[in-house]
This record gives C-alpha cells, sequence and structure tokens, in this order.
C-alpha cells in the first residue's frame, strides 16, 4: 500500500520506520527542505495549501494521514475528495481549534476544567468574572509546546496579557492544581476495534515535553478505565480510525481532559521500546484496515526528550537500558530533536539509567 | 555518519531501518532494480567489480559494511584503500570459500567434521576413501541456501556428483548425523568488547531456513557456553568488527562448527522483536565504533521464513503476538521474501500462534 503523509517531521519519519516493515511505502507533502523524512520515501517538497501539489501528492496513494496537525483542513478536505483521509478533516478541525477540543470533551461526556471562548478584552473580561483567577489563557490556533500561553493572575493585567497573545480568539480556562499531568495514547481500526495504551505520567518544563513515564507510577484504582473510556468516547464520536492522544490533568484522584491531538503522540514515543506495537505501527495498522497490534507493556519505560541538542550518542548508549531516537534535525534551542527510551530489567536499575541520561541532558 | 553498504537485499534494508534512529545514514552498491533498500537511502546502481562505481560510492562515506556475503574479494580491498570496511576483506574472504572456513575453525582450535578440499575427481575419491559414506559435497564458492550441495552414498555416484556440481572445487565433508542444528550470532565492537545471542535452533527444509526458535529450547549444561567461547575465537582470530553468525551441528551433546558467515544473519533475525538490542543494531553500532547494546532476551521468540509468496497480511497480524517484516520482493518460488517474528506471555501461546503462521504458509 502507498501511504500519502502530511507533513515530513519526526512522527512522520517513525511512522515510515515502522511501517516499511509491514510492506508499506511512504509519500510525504513537506515544504521544508532539509526534512527528517528525506530518503524514507518519496518527498513532495510544496506548501500544504497548494491545490496542484496535493494533486500530485495525491496520485496513486491508498490512504493519507498527518503527522502535523497544523495542516490546512481546506487540503485535507481536497485530499478528502480523492483518498480515503484518516483521521478524518473533522477531527483534524477540532484538534487545530483549543475551544473546538474542549467543547468536544464535553459534547462526548468528559470533564473539563471551567473554559470559555473568548474573541475580545470585553469577552475575556466577562469569562474571568465567571471562571476566577489564577485564569489561563491560550490561543485558540496554532499553539503548541506551550507557546502561546499566558497565567493571568489579577483584572489588572488581562488586557497586557490579550495583547501579548496577540490579540486573536482565546480559551480561557480555569487554572487547575493538578497532581500531575497524565495522557493516554488510543487508537481505533477499521472494523471499530479500540485498543488502549496504558496511562502515562508526563513533565513539563516550559510547556514543552521532557520526560514521560510508562505506565505512568501511582495510578489510584479506576483512573485507567476512566481515561479509557474518555478515549473511547472520543475515539467514537468521531468516528475515527488511527491514534488520538488524550492529554490529561489528575485532580484529587480524577481525571480532567486538558488537550486532544488527532494523531501520534511525544507522550507515546515510549511505545517503540516499552510496548508490544509502538503507536507509529498501531496508527498505520489502523488506517491501512489491519488489525490493532497488542498494547500491552513489555516492562516500565522512560522516555527522554532531547531538546536543542543532541549528547554524544556514546554517552547514551553506554547507560543500560537505553535506546536512542534521534531525527535528522539540526540543532536549535528548544526543539526536539530526538528522545532516548529507557527500560531496564529492575526499577532500581530504571531510575539509575535515567538519572544518568539526564545529567547528560543539562539542566 | 554515512554507512556505506555493498548489496541492498533485505539484510541492507533492515540495517538502515535499524540505523535511522541512531542518526545513520546510509548509501547502497546495488545492480539491481528494483530493490528492498530503495526509498532508505541512495542507491548507486552499478557492478560490484566496476572500480569507478566502487569510488562513486566510497566518496565522503565513514564506514562501509556488507550485507551480500559474495561481494568480490577485489572490490571490498579496493574499498578499504580508501574508507574502513567492516568486516574486514580478510573476513569476507573466509567466508566466501567453504574450505577456508573449515580451515578457520581449525585454526582457531574450533571443532568440525572431518573434511578435505577437492579440485578433482581423483581427489575426490581420495577424499572418500580417509572420510568413508554417507560425503557431503559442496561448492567451495557461492553456495547458499542448500544450493550447490549434493549427498553421495558409495564410490559409485562420485563422479556423476562432480559434475552435477559443475566440476568446481569442492568441499567434501563427513556426513554429521546431528540432533538439531544450531546457530550463534556474535557481535564485537571497536573496544574489543564481544557480545552474544543466545544459541537458537534452526530447521531447514531443502536447504532452506525455515524456522528459528529463539533460545533454542533443551538446551543441554554448557553448549551456550561452548558456543560463546567458539564465536569469541572466531571473532578474535579475524580482530572483528560487527556481527558474525556460526552455524553449528548439535551432536551427542557438543558442537562441531559447520559455516560461518561474516554479516547479520536470518537466524538471528528473532532479535528484531525477541532481544533488547536486534543484530542489525549492534552491527551497526559495531561498525560505528558505538558501544554494543544488550544481546538479553525479551522472551521466546519464533522466527518463521515466508519463502515464494507472502500471506495476507491480515491473516499473519491478527494471529497474537506476530510482527510482520516484509522485504518489498516479488514473490517467486523459494525466494525468501519476508519473515515472521512471534513473540508471546506465555509458552502454550505461543506454540498456537506459531502452529496458526505456519497453516498460513502452507506445506
Amino acid at each position: 500500500m502507498q501511504v500519502g503523509i502530511l507533513g515530513g517531521g519526526q512522527l512522520g519519519r517513525m511512522l515510515a520506520l515502522a511501517g516499511r516493515p509491514l510492506g508499506l511505502r511512504f509519500r510525504f507533502l513537506e515544504p521544508k527542505t532539509p526534512a527528517p523524512v528525506d530518503d524514507l520515501g518519496t518527498v513532495v517538497r510544496a506548501a500544504y495549501h497548494d491545490p496542484y501539489a496535493l494533486d500530485r501528492f495525491a496520485e496513486g496513494l491508498d490512504v493519507v494521514t498527518y503527522e502535523f496537525e497544523n495542516v490546512p483542513v481546506a487540503s485535507a478536505r481536497h485530499l478528502e475528495a480523492r483518498v480515503p483521509v484518516h483521521p478524518t478533516s473533522r477531527a483534524l478541525e477540532v484538534g487545530q481549534d483549543r475551544v473546538a477540543e474542549k467543547e468536544a470533551f464535553v459534547g462526548a461526556g468528559i470533564p473539563t476544567a471551567p473554559f470559555r471562548g473568548v474573541g475580545s478584552v470585553e469577552a475575556l473580561r466577562e469569562a474571568a468574572r465567571d471562571i476566577g483567577f489564577p485564569l489561563v489563557l491560550k490561543t485558540r490556533r496554532l499553539g503548541y509546546d506551550g507557546k502561546g500561553q499566558a497565567i493571568v493572575q489579577d483584572d489588572g493585567a488581562l488586557e497586557a496579557a490579550w495583547r501579548s497573545l496577540g490579540s486573536v480568539d482565546l480559551l480561557a480556562e480555569a487554572f487547575v492544581p493538578f497532581r500531575r499531568e497524565l495522557s493516554i495514547v488510543a487508537a481505533r481500526g477499521y472494523d471499530g476495534v479500540c485498543a488502549f495504551y496504558p496511562v502515562v505520567e508526563n513533565l513539563h518544563r516550559s510547556g514543552i515535553l521532557v520526560r514521560t513515564t510508562a505506565p505512568a507510577p501511582e495510578m489510584v484504582p479506576g483512573l485507567q478505565d476512566a481515561a479509557e473510556i474518555y478515549a473511547r468516547r472520543l475515539l467514537e464520536h468521531f468516528g475515527y480510525i488511527g491514534v488520538l492522544a488524550v492529554e490529561l490533568f489528575e485532580v484529587d484522584g480524577a481525571l480532567l481532559a486538558n488537550e486532544l491531538a488527532p494523531r501520534v503522540h511525544n507522550s507515546g514515543h515510549w511505545t517503540q521500546d516499552g510496548a508490544e506495537t509502538s503507536q507509529f505501527e498501531n496508527h498505520l495498522r489502523a488506517i491501512c484496515g489491519l488489525p490493532l497490534g497488542s498494547t500491552s507493556v513489555i516492562g516500565p519505560t522512560v522516555m527522554l526528550n532531547l531538546l536543542g541538542a543532541i549528547p554524544e550518542p556514546v554517552s547514551v548508549l553506554e547507560i543500560p537500558g537505553t535506546h536512542l531516537h534521534l531525527y535528522d534535525k539540526g540543532p536549535r534551542a528548544g526543539r526536539k530533536v530526538g528522545h532516548v527510551n529507557v527500560r531496564t530489567r529492575g526499577p532500581g536499575d530504571l531510575a539509575r539509567s535515567v538519572a544518568r541520561v539526564e545529567t547528560l541532558l543539562g539542566p
């Protein structure tokens, strides 16, 4: 089968690496060069909104998916008229709009923090009166890795925050005093069968994921079940085919949904070395009409992002239990250039190896 | 690092898939098109003995290796003058000559069946007198997957067998009434550190590997140690860098060395899903000067070759514990077009899943 991927970053790269053993071939639409997917298939170098490039890209493909969630929805619709696109443009559209995302959670019966979409300073003031402080502001669109976010502590700071975020449509939501951030990666196949990876614990720094611990330690009874129920509702709400990630807050032993990602997700990278089937393979199995693979855990795994710079591969690989995943991206402050999965036999070994890798990564 | 691979078949393909996450890039020298390595790097399409193509291939490479053991030794030597080549041309040369292979075993103190190199019918008759019947004849060069072999039961059949094998130089050896065929895959890094995968059991049909069971069941005490000692002697004998495989016969609880392969080996494919680090990654780590990864077993694994035809991927992947590895090769009788690794939680499940896959593969 010929699979088309909108986007040519590390997620596209890891999809291709997982898909070639299944006999899949890949074509990417990616405006930039060089790209992490170079030498992993054919790359159509063009803008995402170029209809002629989209037609050239679509020619002969069996299915299209994306690895980049800010692909124009119109482009996904254009392609949908020619070839199956999974997840559908509807899921993509919701994933691009933080307010629509929250509304989808509410529509699917999934608890969230109190929120409001606001399009003016006046609406923002009104939302603050209803929701209270601290108030979290996020741009409705194009935010990722903590960009386009602010926390406001009182009325006096509202207008400055509004302007600092570009005077654009915002999501305003209550600050959640969460115990920790969790996420669940789930998949749904053509046959409607769903599969769930264990809930994982995520540590962010400056809004960027730095560490995932899988499975999440100290899970209170019922939490995994709740996460699976929420993920299943979303998968069924969208008639979704493929992998979807839901970011969650744990608050007083319960879960609040924070964001969804209609694609493979950074908090699922541990599955490459820690689960029976990786999220990348399961996404491809789903969109290609193949049965989903087991989401069972091989052993507790910690994923550490490489941000900005790559430590010497020798120094990483000499640490027991490490698996290195580089993206062929040049170093740049804060940029995700790779990750290290750590899985060992015993939990003490795991903590020791993780600590050694973290030393290499610096502060 | 830029890695050059002589050959563009499935072994080159799986090396590239294992190496890209380490940040390695690949260039292949492969005369045929299409090839399993297409879209996994740059492919120089030329004959292995073309010196101009070899120079073009070598330009800018950090290290060269091979995935195909019948590359002309002169080509490896030509490249060695320009770029590090691992394993060395000496190991390649020995691996191409069944008599030199046996002599290397003897030189390294590794037991083999009685053997003789013969270059004429007369020499063959003399060898038969010394070794006895049944006598196994193999062409010294270019034999693989059971091609170029014959078993002779008595004096009268010697001349016909000599002619049927093309009247070329032969290895004549005693038929070994082995209990079973085993093999060990081992690796040696730049630092001289060696790593050994567990001994596996191999089942051949018409000289072609059809199944590997890893680790080999019912191992008598000392057998793993003996295999490791033999493999280590060979690695040190050649000052070897990379992965090497030794095929062994188990006879009366002891081991006789049969053949060596100076490369990743079909009987090591199970490591992709059954070991902490695959043979492909460890070969690359070795030749790139990186520390070797753990060769520990995740769980008992069975590898089944797909010969001649590919069953419906759906029918394979719906069987618990299966991992599919296709090579992008067209179907042709007896041709290795892929393999399935099966690993499950319990041994009963494993036997059931293996039986289900074997049903798909037919007789």
